[in-house]
């Protein structure tokens, strides 16, 4: 059994980023930069103010001086003068500070009477001046390839000029189901069988990741049937299989895939809940196949899945992070598979995370993962720990599933 | 000056959830539950195995004994018969558990041969039987209204087998850009001009919020331009409007809104960057004024617009969650306005979160507000701390914006 860390090093180090497409700034956030933003324009553009009030020269203004007002400069519309000796132009927050001035008189400390003001408060040469580029120049790099958008990138882009991004094509992922005991939800249920939960909850996990899915109609479990999907495999950028991939099942996928030209990386990890795991490639396909059980199937999908859609969406594929909580029962000595304990969180009375894994950790029960809001991980061995222990957690709300 | 608990409570407080509509199962994830889900079956519908093995009963597993292998029970095929004394079913995970059985013999403590199956541990009854309804009951609540969606949750709707949700509709929120100087990006600026960043860095915000935005065409500083997108806000679940708030300003926005009836709650609040902001109300439409300054609007955005889009989609309309980090500098004494630093995180060697804020805190720097990882709060005349005391920050990376 291959342990978690080397099973995601192999699957991250054996995917490649997709390639770019254009898109408009409006369809920029949550995407990953295929290339860097340059500023097309400095900011601000001129030397302005940073506040309302009177351009003025410093070695004017001081306390006790009468200005004369020769006209205004608020923001979009510069004075086209130059502001002498004696002279004060009103102006506004981004206003262009013009010709002449090297101060500002902020209008709180200044009283306007017909065409003068008075200066109350003696003012220091480039006080409350922004200086040409203090935000960014024309031609420096604003936003770096590689970065997942944010909505303040998407400001920063706008006013650095750029209406279109090029940034890294939405991963296509292929999501099949197997089986001949899963249904649809509202379909009707065959005897003994249950209702097919994963396509659709993998589905959202990939469309919250950055991925675009695809759900394929489920498959039986029949060789013929899982070749036939395989064989459409190459229009995915990574298919994602769920079911087949337990003990004996394992050799149903393998020898459906087989004729496909399907090349088996590795198959079980040393995990839990999800040992069975499929690794491979269907041509130039990569395959994921994840356990059926489905608590198995989304801790699979947040361990491996979702730093294998960070890689092909053009970010590095780091692991899910991790942060230190408390624990808020005794752990107690784990065996040789990584566990992912389904855990609730609650803040104490000193302000920290406390994470309660739920006392069944049974992998069959899908309504406590759902509840849960965090993983707490335990390592191969991981020696037992009291109540209050730091442990290492994965926030299921930080990764947005 | 309104303090900003304060502004965001009257905020809060106007404002109701969208009605609900309905989506299907695979639109559900990230929207907001208007009804709850209720499980339509039991899971597990009958007694089922943990594990792959013997369906036996226990009284007869003892370790030595020989047990009739008499049929087979994989997931989705249940055994028609019963186990009768010194029989066995092989089963596999999520096989229904025969009638007469009580209990999972595991493969890996059995030797089977021909048609018999050898016990090389004894069994005890109730062992890996998953029992009916461990996970769920036919009619329980599985979701409760208010939910807001994860992948998970979307799985287990499915496996409660409902292939439709009732969710509060997306909020659609107009987001006007008022001002001469502004221009789209590639579009020609004005001479001493901007180009436009607001609309679109907030239509961004307000889609990974939950909302739907739509961007309204750029209005000059124009009483009549203003007035005509006011005539439309009945379209929208509220509006935002960007520039127009600030001092001398404030009276173009009311008077141009005056017209269509707007009814003013407040405008100045006690904060910083971000304290000329409008809220009122337009017929039954309500109005958020931003400022102008895109590091002011979107600061004041993760203050009052986020948990504004949370309230109308149907969530609490909670404040941004806030963390304990360590500041990296020491702080002055904070004035009289509630203070957002823009700040860079670290992890120090303790583990601890670190939050560096920018040398530089001027408002027009958007670059500085784009590379920042969260805002770290000064609450009024907050005291000076030394670096390394415990401060409270906005994680802006939770917020997905």
């Amino acid at each position: 059994m291959l342990p978690v860390e080397e099973a995601r090093a192999r699957i991250i180090a054996a995917l490649t980023p997709t390639a770019a497409e254009t898109v408009t700034l409006a369809e920029g956030a949550g995407r990953v930069l295929a290339r860097p933003v340059a500023a097309r324009l400095t900011q601000p553009p001129a030397d302005v103010s940073a506040m309302d009030g009177y351009a003025v020269r410093a070695a004017d203004a001081v306390e006790g001086a009468s200005l004369a007002l020769i006209g205004a400069a608020p923001a979009g519309r510069p004075f086209e003068g130059t502001v002498g000796s004696g002279q004060a132009v009103r102006i506004f927050t981004g206003g262009f500070v013009p010709d002449g001035a090297d101060a500002i008189l902020l209008q709180e400390d200044a009283t306007a009477s017909g065409g003068s003001v008075r200066v109350n408060e003696t003012v220091k040469a480039g006080r409350h001046i922004r200086r040409r580029g203090l935000d960014f120049s024309e031609g420096s790099e604003v936003l770096p390839a590689g970065r997942k958008l944010t909505a303040r990138d998407i400001g920063l882009a706008a006013a650095a000029n750029n209406p279109w991004l090029a940034v890294h094509r939405r991963p296509r992922i292929g999501i099949l189901a197997t089986g001949d005991e899963i249904a649809l939800p509202g379909d009707p249920i065959p005897p003994g069988g249950i209702v097919s939960s994963n396509a659709h909850a993998l589905a959202a996990l990939v469309r919250v990741s950055g991925g675009d899915p695809v759900v394929l109609p489920i498959a039986p479990d029949d060789t013929a049937a899982i070749a036939e999907v395989a064989a459409t495999a190459h229009a995915f950028d990574m298919l994602v299989t769920t079911g087949g991939a337990s003990v004996g099942e394992h050799d149903l996928i393998q020898s459906a895939l087989g004729g496909e030209g399907f090349e088996l990386g590795f198959w079980k990890i040393a995990m839990r809940p999800g040992k069975p795991l499929i690794w491979g490639r269907l041509g130039r396909t990569p395959v994921l196949g994840l356990p059926g059980n489905p608590v198995s199937a989304l801790v699979c999908a947040v361990v491996f899945l979702i730093p294998a859609l960070g890689k092909l969406s053009g970010l590095p594929g780091a692991p899910a992070p991790t942060r230190r909580v408390i624990s808020g029962v005794a752990l107690v000595e784990n065996d040789k598979r990584a566990d992912h304990l389904r855990a609730i969180l609650a803040v104490d009375a000193a302000g920290r995370m406390v994470a309660t894994p739920a006392a069944t950790q049974d992998s069959s029960m899908l309504a406590t993962l759902a509840r849960a809001d965090a993983l707490v991980l335990r390592a191969p061995y991981a020696p037992a720990v009291e109540a209050g222990a730091e442990v290492e957690a994965i926030l299921l709300g930080e990764l947005g599933v």
